[in-house]
């Protein structure tokens, strides 16, 4: 744009970022340092949005690996914490305080200065996305990236602090800004077209975002909820009924709110922890509103159960195996339907039943089908894992907030991205608000996951039958 | 409150720190630890705020040595870096986030729940401004409160980062709640009543405060502001004039902006930089409601001047000094208008006058003391420093904001506080848009002032006749 | 201002509403009229602004007289009805809608184009405030002055209609503006300070005002409630008692709406039905707060007794009469506690007791004089009437709403103003919501008054004593 | 409703009229009349939408025909009016009053009592829509269901005067409902989708309305206005064109207003003056934000020309004329273009040629019909008249608002719409504010149409022509 013509064009990354990234100060005049220019800051944002995509990554390589920690004075300062040891607390203090300011990156002032500026932080949650990408991406394996990946996150996490967050119900007089926001940030359950948003916001249904002050008219993370008279098995129930987009509330018929759809909408936020407490929150205000309600529950999407079905039966194929996956009646009953010969083996016609959605077409399909993939799905929710932690992301963010593994639904999302992703099935994660808390620190601390006596029962048949 | 009967009266400091100041995760769990306890940081804020101030000392004592830095861990890690710095990036990078994560306080994640809480921001504030209090009554000299102190200082600056506050203009339009605050805030000119308050957000008048989104309708910083023909010389003319407080203000006759008076609110944001903010934001403001502004300016008290000068007086008069406070023919005059005997000692007599405010109704003494008070109060607000840099808090702020110290206005404050504060004197910082970048730049690094011909005048004749 | 200075000064008023209160259309082109000129309604707005008193009254008296209905028309047009009386529905009504027609007078045009005007609503309620004021002091006895009020009330009070004025609440949280405005406004009980205020909005209080889109920030009607335990017989226990100025609302301690202040704003809206109105909002609004309030009642000054009570007093002295007004044994205890020698009459006795506020420093007078004041007042009340109605004005407003006169209370305005104005008594007309309707039908209609047995039988007390 | 089934169902549609509306008090007892119960405007209301459509067309019948206007009465009092007509002023004045009051019909004080219930005027809002109908469709010719209507417009005229209404801008900001309703209400260039009123409220654009505060979140009448260098000439540039939907406005690039749609939104206030008054006060609001635009000119329609046009062409055909509607070299032009035979009379050709949309898809017809129409549909305008005023109603209102006939415009809108309405032209209304009202009294007055010199160029060609 014109205003920065006359400064001349930055010829170069070096150039610009030693021209904006100032020196750390001395640790003695830490304080005393003049605050910066803005125009600085400006500068490097207005340079840093014209580059290209490659750019970027170099742009963000240096920045990361020359105005990073001085690994020297680091060392020389670790080195006078080991003296001063066993000198006076003032002394060790002093000395404690001096290393951790050194291990202070210098690139930590000017994103620092940059969140001052109008727009600003906005700006660096953009930022991050990029670098998480690139980090994602492999684009880049340079260590420096993750340590300025590392800073940036610890300064959005106390940007985006709960205490500075503005929960924003959404309704139908909501600005039409923001509810083209929500729409096109929906990504659970894709919404159409304004009269699906109408109905999202309408009665009973509540739309909850937090937002920012620093980000006006930017939800940054949204939940849907449908206030119902028990827990909901099916989301087209939810999205499709509209008979009611136009009736008013009748609030005896109100006893559960089911938790259908939260979407983050920043993936610069990325480990930022914000559904989390919208969830807490948005039970607070519901309670609130309405004193009586006496269940709470999400509506889930199981995003991964497919792929990780469609992994195991190459994998059984591969190694000829197949018994466990089905049981013996069952494959007979799926051979009657499919009119298969006797010689197929059960994964491959699985594997090729499953890979379109035509099988839900076929009601008697759909019932053949519904005890198997009830047990696997059961056992992949409940049973496989990363790093210990539920492998379904879903199902890791829910168990961590401590909710507990409810009730796996049938037929729950009948919809083609349902039946793609997950063969239709949706499973409810319940919130007892009384054990949310200790249900939470045991899954985070021990690993163990809450679950029902459904969800249990189907583990337990597929760990019966499983040659896994 | 009873809320917490049920739960038992924590039975010691101890037990109750042990409870709510839970353990720092490993390095290799810390982003996987629960979300804590809601309760766990209201259970604390409620037993400190029962504490009584001597509890609440020993309380931050025990919180600050106890809940630190675990030292044993630091040292190892302070060695592991050292260990590491011929090997690869990769690990020196892995070594020092380690070190760093190390030096964290066990405490600090506790203050980052709080700050979660509804009304815990406020409380860190409060907080913070006991610890200072602590500090500076001496009523601890322990190390640690002071380490406290800084976590929870930047912990504070990052929440109110500038980019997380909200500009806002009062008037007479807005709430009575946050009027009668801004007004007992008020601390440089003092606000009598509803009509004083009036008149300072009436016509040819502006207000404006910092407002944080989590600690709403409490004003942070404010600036109060008026509209003028030329820069003001007199405080009076602005704080009593109420001619104009039903007219409509005439944009013709408006050309300068003076800031009559800036206060910070809330002890516990001391350190936070704010003011110099607010004072940027509102030049900004005010140029685009009135884009021919010609002329920014102070009206500044100069709260340290007198009790400077009564000390200069005292040490002079132990030494027998006096010559260069006064010239000849002004201490002769002084004489003829006092009718003091020949064998006074200038410092005395001066001393004498100054003690009250009585001398102010003769208008010969008025005149005759101005050359000599005029070059005194110069000289302490130009050439006093502290540290290197001026002794006077109004004018070190002014000037690190990159103000020019532009003119010393005698008779500008003719309150009784004025009187005695500064014998009645004001003082001027003007800024000049295209140069406080520099001068606050120059000021903090090489501690320059940048002063008026007047001020630097009145300097050098102190200086030729100044024996101190 | 500058904007007339071209159009020359209006020479005189003939010439000012001649070009400025422009003919009725004919009956056939009323539709067809041009808009007027909005520099006309102006004009004419700043030409009166600018009269002083007489003159308007002039004014007035000429716009009326010669801007009013052509009488000659009007006689033509009811001859035309006359002679229609035969003819068929069409020609009926047709004749009707012509002399309907004529009978506007030609001002209300004028009228009607001023409150199109931004500040012409208001200007026209402050402009009938001075009609009134001109037939109340009899300054002009014109009865065109009398039309031409009755012509601005019917247009006040469609403007005016309930469907078009707002409910506001009042708070702390209100702009400053509003609540200085209803302080001054407060002409029950004067409100002396900004604490003051603080508490009549604060807990255990509601502040209600309707206001006007026309008007904005200006409150026509102020309604001032106390939520309390019981029905309060008290006023300072609700406008002098501070402890729970900074509380919080315990809901299960309210039961009652104490309405202990309605003040209207505009004398211009007399005769416009607001305050009637405004309760049975508030009623609505504070049972949709609190479901389980159970009382609902006024505690009202008595404006007219005392006054009523001196002239009952003298005329019974001319008259030689005193019996009637005190009993025996009060006569007797009164003359006790004076000192007063035998031959004093009881009438004279009162009247000097009562001429000065001294007498309730005396709790032994206090006690003497309550029976027969609380008898002369419940009577005051009850018996007597201006036309059929209640004398009392207060007494009037609640009994035309449809409230019973429920409790006379002794000492219960202990303010100089209370003892002046009504020896101290106020008294609460309950407001039972299922009655009100009934009520009011009944008093307007039938004038009847209900009561409670409390005030009845103090009636009845005064009835069997007195000779009046 | 539930509510109402206790009181059982209304038996008949007189039980309920005389329920609920009440007698007209006496002239005496006018202002004693009890105010009435709110219950008795909400059955009537409840009542009246359960009808259907035949039901309240007789509905209606009864209520003007058995509570209007007591005749006798107005007999009585018009024979009174005669008699006092020698009498002083005082007594003229009072008979004529009396005699006003009694041509009061009964309805109108229950039409008054329904504006003060919620709902209330927005439901005689649609009365007065159901009544137009009626007596459009003339399902009813009872001159009584006129006289309710003139009843009612007068009240409502009252009511919605502009003092009372509120412009309201509209932009993306703007509740989603309200953007909604203005999309669906747009009747001039009909909004596609939500990116169609995202571009009408974005930049270079703008979009108010009138509101009112009896019927919230309802838009009364909306104006569309394009920012632009000239006065615009084509619709679709304005309202096809997206280029700009994100870019931010250059003030510099602003010079003209083009109204170039405006929509009265509820049938129920036809004949209430809104349009106008927007039109000022959107002129006076552009004024401010934009003090240098030089040029206000509206983009209109042509809505009856075509069908004005087949009309002549019919008439001539039957009278077997042609001559004067093109010119001898246009019928031969034509004739080369469309190849027709000799024998064909002009008149049949264009006729034929016009009754599709067909011809605009060739040049050359579009070249060779540009003269004549243009001729044709400048007469069309300026020349065919209703009452004396412009047939073609937009020209009609726009003439009363004081614009000037400034350009017709050939091929200005190319939508289907356009083509089949106007031929595809469209015309611009310029105000030139100076002298709109001059223009506005000469066109009411005298039935003069200001036209430009194009125009009267055209109109001139049309006349030297016609035969007509």
């Amino acid at each position: 744009s014109q205003r920065w013509q006359h400064s001349g064009p930055a010829k170069s990354m070096e150039e610009l970022l030693r021209r904006t990234v100032g020196p750390l100060p001395t640790y003695e005049t830490r304080e005393k340092s003049p605050v910066p220019l803005e125009s600085s800051s400006i500068e490097f944002m207005h340079f840093y949005r014209n580059l290209d995509k490659a750019q970027k990554s170099e742009f963000l390589d240096k920045l990361s690996l020359e105005f990073g920690v001085d690994h020297g004075q680091v060392l020389e300062l670790a080195g006078k914490v080991l003296d001063a040891q066993l000198r006076d607390a003032a002394t060790v203090l002093q000395a404690e305080d001096r290393l951790r300011y050194s291990l202070t990156p210098r690139y930590r002032q000017l994103l620092s200065h940059i969140s001052r500026v109008e727009g600003g932080v906005k700006f660096l949650v953009d930022l991050r996305a990029d670098i998480l990408d690139i980090i994602s991406s492999k684009s880049s394996d340079s260590p420096h990236i993750r340590d300025l990946n590392g800073t940036l996150k610890s300064l959005l996490s106390e940007w985006f602090s709960v205490g500075l967050l503005c929960l924003e119900r959404i309704t139908w007089q909501s600005p039409c800004e923001i509810l083209q926001k929500i729409s096109q940030y929906e990504a659970v359950h894709p919404v159409r077209n304004w009269t699906d948003i109408k109905r999202r916001v309408g009665p009973y249904r509540r739309c909850y975002a937090f937002t920012h002050s620093a980000m006006p008219g930017e939800p940054l993370v949204v939940l849907h909820v449908a206030l119902t008279q028990e827990i909901s098995n099916n989301i087209q129930a939810i999205v499709r009924e509209f008979a009611a987009v136009d009736s008013e509330e009748d609030i005896s018929e109100i006893n559960t709110a089911v938790f259908y759809s939260i979407s983050s909408t920043q993936t610069g936020l990325q480990g930022v922890e914000l559904g989390n407490y919208l969830i807490k929150r948005v039970v607070r205000e519901l309670q609130s509103e309405f004193p009586h309600l006496a269940q709470f529950s999400s509506l889930s999407p199981i995003p991964g159960f497919s792929t990780w079905l469609q992994g195991i039966l190459s994998q059984h194929r591969k190694e000829s195996r197949g018994a466990g996956v089905l049981l013996e009646q069952e494959w007979e009953e799926l051979q009657a339907v499919t009119g298969g010969e006797a010689r197929d083996k059960p994964t491959d016609s699985l594997r090729r039943l499953l890979c379109t959605n035509e099988w839900v077409r076929s009601e008697r399909l759909v019932r053949a089908l519904e005890p198997a993939l009830m047990r696997l799905c059961a056992w992949y929710l409940y049973g496989e894992k990363r790093r210990g932690y539920a492998l379904d992301p879903v199902a890791n963010f829910h168990l961590q907030n401590g909710a507990t593994m409810w009730r796996l639904n049938w037929q729950a999302d009948t919809s083609p991205r349902g039946i793609t992703n997950s063969c239709g099935m949706m499973v409810n994660y319940r919130y007892y608000l009384q054990e949310t808390t200790a249900n939470s620190a045991a899954y985070l601390q021990t690993k163990a996951v809450t679950a029902s006596e459904q969800v249990l029962g189907l583990v337990a048949q597929f760990q019966k039958n499983s040659k896994l």
